[in-house]
């Protein structure tokens, strides 16, 4: 299980000042079959309804042909390319993340994904549950060698016509992470773009990023970290979120724990 | 714990192919008082709300006196008739269930039920949480004796003045199962009657059945099995649904683990 | 977990008799950092949901400074204070519990809850989490002394500029407990106050309350318990609520278990 709590800032918001708290319990579980293939899954207890339903959660099974992942699980373009590093206790909007066409928008969907690892090489294909017509299709591709990392995604909206590709290039020194990420999708006012960094130095973290959206509003954060030992961490961060008018200052501090 | 993942397919769908998936978690607890009285009962991560309004999950005591089950629990009736065998990986629409009247129908409600077991004889009286002046009450006996079942039950709702009658036979053979089911009901278009069977030959597993519903129609289905050890299972089945207009074939395959 | 099943009878009900059963699974974690500081939280499966949004289950940090709780917690002045002694399988209504400004009302929202505790002295201070502009704060301080306690608490609305003052006088005389309450709250049509006696006599126990509420209606409950050994219990209560118009006789009987 995991916790936090703390008390977060959004000079945008009716109360500005609040404070912010969570608890979660995670259950996973695995196998494996006499002939060798692995099988598992994870679901948290707030969202076992959905791991019901296919669309929380996630289940798997693995073996040397690779591994074929089913659930609330990211499309191959978001698992190849993923995110810039992110700040503060709660995410503070997670305006880090980048916007991906599979498993997400309007109609929540499961996704099922393939993969496979050979060495620093990764290869992964998706398909989003079918909805009333509507399927997303995704085609990843990344490698891993000496720190350095690249990889490049393409997604499809059958319906919408819509395509997404994306990149990314990582450096990993000893203790510092950096990355970049550009994704165009048709009929987006803008790219979506940034970079981000993490470093850590014995008990303390920190991380920054600044990235441009789809509707050419840039965002940049910055945060950090003091491990406390024990599973505990106390992290905080502050964001500048770019809005269509005007801009909004968003900070968070607190601690989290794992038990 | 337990999960499945697969591929589905329904030519009346808009969808025809799909896939599915779901990871549950299950919890069940027990205990002994002083005098000899056993207790306990068990709910699902995923209805544990449910199992807090009594409506999901059960609860039971037991001992020399017979068992009391309270919760989503089912009715006498179904208690000792239950239901013809299913198919597939995941049930397929269950077209292989018996309708009852019993917890079930518009009110999702509770149920009550007091069962006797004396060697291979089962006694069962059930009623309903009364709602607004509808109750359901069911009563039933069954008895197995050298591989062969017979069992009768009946139950009624008291606003809605239904009564259903329903009984059961089968026959048990080292790894041959074979049942039959025939219900009626008040003012049902049809009786509710069908035959199935189940097999197994070490790994493998076939399963099969046919069902006429209160409405008339007529369902069939098969499905077969085999064992990859470790708790994990390959499951599929087909089933052709008759439908007020037109019919649907449906099938399923996939694979099923428990953890 | 815990659960519970039984009947229930409420003269007032269109289904006068029902029963009543329900099955909880409860989490719990803790852990402790590297400098003594004291964290974790607990949460139930069936309001899991809740406690990912931080309005269900806690969270807290205790060490020399006292303890720090966040979400669905209680106030300072119901921490202090709380209710008199409660009757029956189910609470019966929880008729037996005062009202409370703070973690209650019309909003569902988290509270943040500061308390010190030294010898027999307690302390202390809470906030809600604000709403669109609405926060509720409280202040309480109790003493135990002897088997005496006596204790006040304050609490405020800032936009309803509701205020509510509520204090309590307990004597505890090896096994039993005698407590009284009084609170007083801006514009109510009554203060609500009562008394309550619990007390055990080897595996028996016994409570009862009256209680005055806010809208000037009196109710009063008696209730009994057999302990029957292994976390099983037999309890039963009967309570007479008054109504705006007419009373209620309600009762409950059945067997509360944890395992």
């Amino acid at each position: 299980g995991s916790g936090r709590m703390g008390v977060t800032y959004d000079n945008s918001a009716v109360d500005k000042m609040a404070f912010t708290s969570r608890i979660r319990i995670s259950f996973s579980g695995s196998g494996e079959t006499d002939g060798g293939l692995q099988f598992g899954g994870s679901i948290r207890a707030d969202n076992a309804p959905a791991g019901n339903a296919g669309t929380g959660g996630s289940v798997f099974i693995a073996g040397d042909f690779g591994r074929i992942t089913m659930g609330d699980t990211s499309g191959a373009a978001e698992y190849i390319v993923g995110d810039l590093h992110g700040v503060g206790l709660t995410g503070i909007g997670d305006l880090n993340e980048n916007a991906y066409l599979s498993n997400g928008g309007a109609v929540a969907r499961s996704a099922m994904r393939y993969q496979y690892t050979l060495d620093g090489l990764k290869l992964a294909l998706s398909i989003d549950n079918p909805g009333g017509g509507n399927e997303v299709y995704s085609i990843g591709a990344g490698y891993e060698f000496d720190g350095f990392g690249i990889g490049i995604g393409h997604e499809r909206n059958n319906v919408a016509s819509a395509n997404h590709t994306i990149g990314y290039v990582s450096y990993s020194l000893s203790n510092v992470d950096l990355k970049a990420t550009y994704g165009d999708a048709t009929g987006a006012v803008s790219a979506q773009y940034g970079l981000s960094a993490s470093a850590t130095f014995d008990a303390v973290g920190v991380s920054a990023f600044v990235r441009r959206d789809f509707t050419d509003l840039t965002h940049y954060g910055i945060g950090g970290s003091y491990d406390l030992g024990g599973g505990a961490a106390l992290k905080g961060g502050i964001v500048r979120q770019e809005l269509a008018v005007g801009d909004a200052t968003r900070a968070d501090f607190g601690i989290a724990f794992d038990f």
